[in-house]
């Protein structure tokens, strides 16, 4: 898909449907009044079925596309860290998450509209060609769903080449360089500060496609949904925020696939 | 569904998909080859995306019928020991297993055709009404698949009162009481001795719907499918010789549901 | 042991080592900081070795005594589901989880001093003989340490004839009936209401031994040791406020057992 | 620890505990009548409590060292394929399956004697330096335990240099290269095939130190221990044959540590 640049409209995502023993670690009903894509745990590397049930339910009554956040099966380590999975088996892992969920989806009148990769996986297949390709294997077994990368990795080119749509991610509080990558985590600027600096960018994004990077560049990103944070203590509150500035400008939100 | 007494034909199911580590524990390939449903584990008691992925292959090829194997989530004791679940929670964890064995059938070109409870749950259900209904919601979340259950149980009355097609189940090598139930592990007659047993209480079952009980009475036992072990070094030789004696008997071999 | 109805001193412990994907679910650091008891989670229902290490490390800096939290092994059920257990393995699985504790705990300069069941296993030994037996056989498997269980159950029988030291527990914010037993939870009144109310029930149960129930009543209860949540988002302001009311009330925090 | 080049002993060991559902994979009391040393698997790549009760009963009783097979936490891909831990995880979860596994061994009369890492951690190790560090690391943390290794890696060097004892392992049944490394499984030669080859391989490492390489070259291979592999059905029939010619040939069995 082309970036947002010139549009009055943009898509809001955010991770939901993680548990711990049983008990939504996020604030998920809240979240999905607010976002336009939510992308839910499958059970690998968090989330349970009624966790998937309860998320899959507020999506289909508040119109939010669900979208499966499938991950490497590694709950101790909740998916972040790299796993050297047989390709294989990773597209089989991948397949067995978008069943699980669609089926819980399509009891509560919606199913999945598209995949997006978690953690350590979302970011392997930025250079791991053997995995991306097993991923995207993974999605197509089940039917030519539209996934959710990051853009410039070998995941987007096995993602096209197999003529999936490719929806192109860029992230409200993370920090970005002036060649429009992301900052490390751990390095400065690695965050963004503030309700302010997050809206400015949501804006940002969604009206010209640009990000002010960590040295005051403004940079080019074609993004075709922004990535919320739904898991820490103010993300509500910040999440509101960032409606109300995207309403007051005019621009509409709506999911990128799937809805 | 009405017994097979009188007739021509019989299913042979068995319990297949468990791994160990991703290895599987019987062999599924050569098993399939020999039955007519094939009962897959779905992730909860054993199995994994890979062996899922194998053993509906081979019955796709082979014209079996696919049934997913649910059971609590309990690897560690392999779902043989009761789990006191919330019933919605249960019927949840139904759907996800249904779903996601469902997904990876149909890359393989078939499908899920019916569903049985594995171990504590197949026997809880037998009395505890309440996780017998949250079974049976959890298969009509995702349709109405047929349900193989032990005759005799309230998960009958459930199943019915609910719409779904019941497939009574007998076993081949399990020892009947005078009153057709099976006669508890670890005492005297539980078990049948030898391959010429077996295959009398198969014969008899296809041609007459009928067991002979640890005290030499003949029983009617009314079964759609009955169900052969998979998993001990002897299965295929067993099941070979079963489906030999079927064969010289003019007993056809043919999927209860689902095919 | 006795109650503390003369003392002028109490064991506050809380249930910590709790981890979501490698995460602390609650601020073990600052809980430890308050408490003299630190009942911490091994793995089976939550926590992981990383947070053991760390939970344990601030006990030993503190100078609180260390509990292993021993629990069915069901993370996704948080050990709050009965498991219909074999004794026997549910005897090896409390002592393997009393081992892997013990074992982070010596590295970090001190040691398992007590254990307190979790959850369902916690209940479900007040009425289980068996279960109550197994979990006896396993703390004494490893060595005679004292345990920490619900007052009138039978696992106090069991542990008191095998020798083992009983360390009663009382509780700081749930509502009790006039009998001395739980309010369950779910019905009018379970919970007190309110810092006042818990910070009177903590000074009751210091000073005279008693709690008022529901009904107004004044009931003896027996406690060597009071829980306080650690899992809320206003735990350790509570417990401050509880911490503060018994340094004014000239009542000493000191472990029951195991310092 | 040198070879045992001029030895008339050797040390025979075996990976053992593995269980499927609570069911153990070998049988692991035959191979622990016929080898010294066992190593058991501690429950986070296969294994479970009452198997680990089983396997150390066995072993105390047949004077066979007890070794924590360690892995990384992959029940699902049996810790064959890497992960990318912290180091400092990894370094706590290996002290937390000795410790399990060591309070299991106290309980039937033995201790753990020794560690050996399993599958994709002990390959993984030869070349990665931090998880090196941080296996070593976890073993300190317990004690001095000695530790088993494939010659030639870094994990040896960062053993000697913490002070641990080094047991230098090879392999009764893999192919080696001139060089004195194993033939890649799936190689030409990866394999010895048949019992001869085996027993002939075990007779020139306790005799002479040396293998006959896949180019008939005789290379010295420094070993300290030689693992026998314990889950094929041959395993028990392969270990008797290897016992019995190593008694013919006058080589005493003994445990190379821990015993």
């Amino acid at each position: 898909m082309s970036g947002t640049a010139a549009g009055a409209r943009i898509d809001l995502n955010a991770d939901l449907g993680e548990a711990n023993g049983g008990v939504p670690v996020a604030d998920d009903e809240a979240m999905i009044a607010l976002i336009s894509s939510a992308n839910i745990a499958c059970g690998f590397h968090s989330g349970d079925a009624r966790t998937m049930r309860a998320a899959t339910s507020a999506a289909a009554r508040r119109g939010v596309a669900v979208g499966a956040h499938v991950a490497y099966r590694d709950q101790a380590g909740f998916g972040r860290r790299f796993i050297d999975y047989d390709p294989e088996e990773l597209a089989d892992e991948v397949l067995y998450q978008i069943g699980a969920l669609d089926a819980i989806a399509r009891s509560q009148g919606t199913r999945v509209g598209y995949v997006k990769p978690h953690g350590a996986l979302y970011n392997a297949i930025v250079k791991n060609r053997e995995q991306a390709r097993a991923v995207v294997a993974g999605v197509r077994a089940f039917s030519d769903l539209p996934i959710v990368l990051l853009p410039g990795g070998v995941a987007i080119e096995e993602a096209e080449n197999a003529g999936l749509t490719v929806v192109r991610e860029a992230f409200a509080d993370r920090g970005y360089t002036p060649e429009g990558t992301l900052v490390p985590r751990g390095k400065p600027g690695d965050l963004l500060d503030g309700a302010d600096a997050v809206t400015e960018r949501v804006l940002g994004l969604a009206s010209s496609g640009t990000v002010t990077a960590v040295d005051g560049s403004v940079v080019d990103v074609a993004a075709d949904s922004i990535c919320v944070h739904g898991d820490s203590p103010d993300s509500v509150a910040m999440t509101e925020a960032i409606v109300k500035a995207l309403d007051e400008a005019g621009v509409e939100l709506r999911p990128a696939v799937g809805a």
